[in-house]
């Protein structure tokens, strides 16, 4: 294994107390690693420290197996929620669609050019529409049909499907199924939903036409962690544009498309570079 | 009276039907009069049609007060409701606040300045603290104390004050009391407030608090008429700032009041200039 | 020929007078057609007048072919330049590219999900690259390599491509050559190119680079119609995204490929939409 | 001297290299200073290492004159240029102003509102108008008009003016004299100007003429460090807003005066909480 060009990131987060920062930099430093990226976060309120720290492998005098060994007393002296990851791991994600193609086709197509360090080994839907999509990138595609009677037979084979593929991620482009507790439970913090709207605001079915009603003149996107309660999970990124009373609903509707393609991604993004920390219902992202 | 750069603005809207432009443009043209704005919309959903049309009067071969009579009988013709403006008359705006003075400064800056085309004689309060801003820009103000019991007296008491000072628009800047639906009514269509956050999402109170233990990482202020239903009238105005995990409450209600000031004075603007049509529950911003 | 739902357009500039609204729209009513768009605006420094009027077919008293000829005196009387566009039409545009494909891929993509209404039958380009991408939306790839010395030869032959498939629209999706005069007078006000920087600012090569090194804080794409004088040319669309200084060069190319897409994306819609009037060196747009 | 509350703050720039992060961190660590906010940027290309490190003087076992004694060594260990600074140091700020009121009234409210941490002991201008604003707010104002002839002579008893008010920080509030080198390098890094374009679109004169003319449709504004050649300083902040046809010069001037405004107060704001490092002709802005 070769470490050249390979960072260790840690993702750490704790009761805020004196001597952190110092304690793990230390570490960093005494083993010869050469930081490239720490930033941290303390919220006073909660009194709740997070902290992300990105170093080269190159020169480090601790063996990547052993990393964690090494850190760990540090990491239990402070309380520490923390995880290690390594950027030559590419993590391996799976997307989740029903009959809209347009965050599906941007998601593989950035994949493909580079922009989303992943593989995609797997898209799953409730309907067969969106086969050749992912098939004219080379991606399997498995077709999970749900009805009120099969959902739960169907959830638990596509966790075991997810499984066999050893996913990492599993994205939400616009599946228009509402994911049982076991699924959701599964992939705490690592299953990302993009809502067509600017959460709170509108959320739960048929947002642009709540938008469209209200007369709003602006309308949002927003890309969230799952959680059990619908529309109500961490916040990663949102983004919004302006309409106006010549935007009809189809026209929201067109528009709202560019913003959930592009916070779906970014927001995907954040989390494959390991630059997203969950903490009660809130992110931070270290960007 | 002299109509040398003076103009005439029409705001009409009727239900949709066949001739509307070219009856009301033909009647401009008749009388020889030169139009510099003209814009509408139809809501095809609800089949209604919203006009605006600006015209000079110099040249206009009507008199100035007999142009409503002589187009009565095309609006009757056709259905319309529709208000005549003239641009010499310069509206006269009362602003009601609490405690807070920014969006207060803003305005009387900006009316001060030339930006708000309007006569400001009056602030009321419900708290004596604001009577310096209001002086240094040698604006009257008036102090109406609210408790529960004298609410309703106190705003009688300040709609005679209002109609005592002929006042075609009230501002509520950031005033916290919910006026009564007396209060509401006389001034329909003709109260705007600035609510701080992007309605729908945080109506009622404390809304940066909401926003801050939701997590947004973006919030907003909207400028909205006033109607029976708290936070829930027509929206003239809306904006958006970014935010982080950095900021704080005290950051959110900073980078806030940029966007309340911002927000608020396009919304006035924008009436003040006879640009903002109300149907259902919706604007049409002829901008 | 079914008028059902079928609307004309015309889109007009002339110098400013009076009666030129009601005459036009006087026009529409006499022939009992049912104006569904109308927009203009006057440039008050120029004297210019300019109008887009959209309106159904269908009840129309004047027949499709002869609208041209019965509004002809009305142009005449006003000195009018003039266009009519019917929505039936469908506009043929073709795309130019170089190596880089993410403008391609996203014109190719929306064409096909239907939100750019045009067919595309023709891509070319100076390089071989982008054959796969383009014959994945089953479309035709021309292959122009271009040297110094054949550089004429090639633009003419490319012409006569463009003339043979009746082109109406040509788009330069980051195509890397300044094209000769000829090609650009040819396709006048038909001719849109997207800029990857915010114009004026970093015209000509690098545009990236050349934000880099400034330290800017805000990054843009411009989308532009073609003239002789390079990245001179009227505006069509612009918009911008935040930076800083943790963003390389590379990411910006990054976040600039999203601005470049949706900018180019907008200004053919517009233009596809009969929304955009040339005049000077500047856009109306109509929207 | 009670250190309750306060926290100092270390501003550092030097070449990259190992060990930095740990270094600094553990300076304070070892001292028992609890750290509230570090960030760190290494800039690859050059090879350059920025930090900004904050925390609570309450509890740190170094007296707060003899910290910069103490943190020497490693300063000299890594070549560090640093500054040092006590967060109950109010800096004193003074504005130059020409005719226009709006950011001089912006920034002298914000100030008074406790949105700026600085006192503002003098505005200086080259013309009279604007004492009444700054008496109002109970600031002195300094007329000194400035001709080609007395211009050198002006400059040198402002800045013998500026010095004897132990100014720390010169704000350009729309100052419209281009000022001498000894007067800009006196202030280097101490003098933030807001220019009214989207540097470097529209550079010197006229900005909005010139944004007008070229039919953009975005407009911005850019504070930015004066250095000796005009508009050409490292930028601190930016801001944009949209604009169309629609708008006149006049209106590209009132929309501009909302960005101006918060652009500077923003820059302003920031430089005062001493979260701006410039290297080469960049900022690094730690927010």
């Amino acid at each position: 294994m070769d470490d050249k060009g390979v960072t260790a990131t840690l993702l750490i987060s704790c009761p805020d107390q004196k001597g952190l920062v110092a304690a793990v930099s230390d570490f960093i430093f005494r083993h010869d690693g050469n930081i490239i990226h720490a930033d941290q976060h303390t919220d006073q309120e909660r009194g709740i420290f997070l902290q992300r720290l990105e170093w080269e492998l190159a020169g480090f005098r601790v063996a990547r197996d052993e990393v964690g060994e090494a850190f760990r007393p540090i990491a239990q002296r402070f309380g520490m929620t923390w995880e290690l990851r390594f950027s030559d791991y590419v993590p391996r994600m799976a997307v989740l669609v029903s009959k809209l193609e347009h965050c599906l086709y941007d998601l593989l197509w950035r994949q493909r050019a580079g922009e989303l360090r992943a593989e995609v080994p797997l898209v799953m839907s409730n309907h067969p529409d969106l086969r050749p999509v992912a098939e004219s990138f080379g991606v399997q595609y498995q077709h999970f049909p749900v009805t009120p009677e099969t959902k739960a037979a169907q959830e638990a084979r596509m966790l075991a499907k997810l499984e066999e593929e050893r996913i990492d991620l599993v994205v939400l482009a616009r599946y228009m199924q509402v994911l049982g507790g076991e699924f959701v439970s599964r992939y705490a913090n690592r299953m990302i939903n993009i809502h067509h709207s600017f959460l709170p605001a509108f959320a739960g079915g048929r947002p642009y036409h709540q938008a469209y009603e209200r007369g709003v003149k602006i309308i949002g996107a927003t890309a969230h962690y799952v959680t059990a309660e619908l529309d109500q999970g961490p916040i990663i990124e949102q983004d919004v544009a302006r309409v106006s009373h010549r935007d009809s609903v189809a026209d929201l509707v067109r528009k709202g498309r560019d913003l959930e393609k592009v916070v779906l991604a970014r927001a995907v993004s954040l989390h494959l570079r390991n630059r997203v920390l969950v903490y009660g219902n809130k992110t931070v992202v270290f960007d």
